[in-house]
């Protein structure tokens, strides 16, 4: 179980091919996550989600949590069966949402006394709280209890910050039981490469069976979240899958890709989807423009999804203006099969040796590095 | 084109079975359409329709008048094109939307004059405009302009409005000319038995190839509506199809099914599916109700859908106190079918002569005659 097998690497590029076994199935990487924050990813159904590839999807423990239990998605038979999602899932540790969403009241080295962003409950998370959650939940892979800071951020609170991740990393590995349930640890360290070197040893002599990377994407301009993935590509464990957590632009995916990250979440796709900002394989577009008005052809007319197959702009453009449910459902659907096909495409170009040509033109031909947003899993 | 096919007629009730040729398809009757304002069943996707069989959807000539816009439709190759949905579709006359959601300027013989509820703008609507709108939206049957009445009303305004919907059924069909369209008359007369007689003799005398029955579901009790169905059910044209507009609860299906009624629309199960409002056998239930947070069981355990193949009571009504899409969509889906499947019952029951058994088993099971609420197509 949770066996992470290398197929490929890209001999210019730090770029991977692999294979994680988990529970619920073989997950293919490089991979993206789509984000299904309250047991939904937004607007969509399961089988929607099936039908554009996706192998794995997130949920999140915080809100979960929150609502409507941990015990009510436990006594549905998990979170598989509560939202009939039968494949992988990965569920966050609800640090970051508790740093980023609750009321903090105290944050000690015990934990973090807050009150729920909903009714104002007052709640203790730590990570002897994150890991019960998580394995009521029962998820494929669950996350260690991490602080994430936003940025920008002093090296003292960095250095602080990191020390008590890897403390709450060793208290959720003591914690964490379940054996048809990988624990992924979570490397810190801010935009500092010392600080980054030194997370990755502390959580790598630790020993996970895979890593994520947190606290990048929370405003950092991109060249130094990319300056942070080319110092850990080298540090962290070649044998195991990493994880980059919130990240979902697509030239960032394939960015990260070629500094040897696995995978990928996050909650643009969906977000996105429903302002009507979709991606073509030249960058993005807004539905809404005027221009769309009498535009009857496809939101990308290299795309083959469901959406693209039967719909115009400028009916998904009229979907928008009348408020219609349809118009979310449609340009999420097409932005979450634009982001899986890309790794797809990624995948299969490190496979046969090709990548960095496929980075070249992905490069050339798609627009737009990406906005410089706060990271999005909240 | 446009033949009607009486296949069987229930001996003991007015119930018919029959089918109605058209040239996007032959719709089985009875039947009850989907209704898709915006040229959308909110929440739904054409597809899904499919699955559910639905067999004809209706779409609002006002709204669409007003957004896109008719000639936009035209251009995308018609409704048919524009929506994605290959299958018959009804438009109705924008009559109703106009004496319901617009602010009225000067109602006379020659039309209205009358604002947007959107942006304010001026328009003149009336038999004229209607059928040139319809005929580009290219739907398979419209409908006559109308001037439909709320409830209650004095004898002399329904008197009135009758004599002007007769004035402008024959001016609809002067300006008809679409040969691929049918255009249905429309019955007036609120709840005065003689003037339901009078606007039938009016409206069949100038010919049509069907016939809907307007202003009913407009806030009487029930009680009258049957009467009124009891009346036009022997004086309306046996060899045509008969459309009660705006009906939708359950009980209201079947009854007037047994008063001679083919034809249903309602835009109720998804107003209720959006609202959380859920049709089951025995009647109706709130999914938000907190008694269903533990409930592991579907919406209706009876209820082949593919909501209640997958979802639990539980996991919906977690949807939808997160505000989530999907909630709504569920909800849609399984009432649209409820509704389907009920009028597939009713037919199949008219088919092999069991009609009166199914009703007086569907009235003692299906609690709830069914609030008297006003017209719902909106
Ligand atoms: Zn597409
Ligand atoms: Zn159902």
């Amino acid at each position: 179980m949770f066996e992470f097998r290398l197929q490929a690497q890209c001999p210019v590029t730090g770029a991977r091919a692999g294979e994680f076994v988990t529970p619920h199935g073989v997950i293919k990487t490089p991979v993206f996550m789509p984000v299904g924050t309250q047991a939904t990813v937004k607007a969509m159904a399961p089988f929607e989600l099936e039908e554009i590839g996706a192998q794995i999807i997130l949920s999140n423990t915080y809100h979960l949590y929150l609502r409507p239990g941990a015990d009510i998605v436990e006594e549905a038979g998990g979170l598989h069966s509560f939202m009939d999602w039968h494949h992988p899932i990965l569920t966050d540790s609800g640090g970051f949402q508790v740093f980023s969403l609750a009321t903090l009241n105290r944050v000690t080295d015990e934990g973090v006394e807050c009150q729920s962003h909903i009714d104002g409950s007052r709640h203790m998370m730590d990570p002897e709280w994150s890991m019960e959650v998580q394995q009521k939940l029962g998820s494929d892979i669950a996350m260690c209890f991490d602080q994430c800071l936003h940025y920008p951020t002093t090296k003292e609170e960095a250095e602080t910050a990191l020390a008590r991740t890897t403390r709450w990393a060793r208290r959720s590995k003591d914690a964490h039981t379940r054996e048809d349930q990988a624990l992924f640890g979570i490397i810190q360290g801010s935009v500092y490469e010392d600080l980054r070197r030194r997370s990755a040893e502390d959580i790598t002599s630790i020993g996970f069976p895979g890593y994520g990377i947190g606290g990048l994407s929370v405003g950092e301009p991109h060249h130094i979240m990319y300056e942070m993935l080319d110092v850990l590509q080298h540090v962290m464990p070649f044998d195991k899958p990493r994880y980059l957590m919130g990240v979902g632009h697509p030239s960032n995916l394939v960015e990260g890709v070629a500094r040897g990250v696995d995978m990928f979440d996050c909650v643009l796709p969906t977000r996105n989807g429903r302002t009507g900002t979709v991606f073509v394989s030249t960058g993005r577009i807004n539905i809404k423009n005027q221009v769309y008005a009498r535009d009857f052809t496809p939101l990308d007319p290299s795309c083959d999804c469901y959406v693209c197959r039967h719909f115009t702009k400028a009916y998904i453009r009229h979907l928008y203006k009348a408020g219609e449910i349809l118009a979310a459902r449609l340009c999420s659907w097409h932005n979450l099969h634009f982001l899986i096909k890309l790794m797809e495409g990624v995948r299969e170009s490190i496979l046969n040796g090709t990548f960095p040509a496929f980075r070249k033109n992905f490069i050339e031909v798609f627009h737009g590095e990406g906005d410089s947003v706060e990271n999005e899993s909240l």
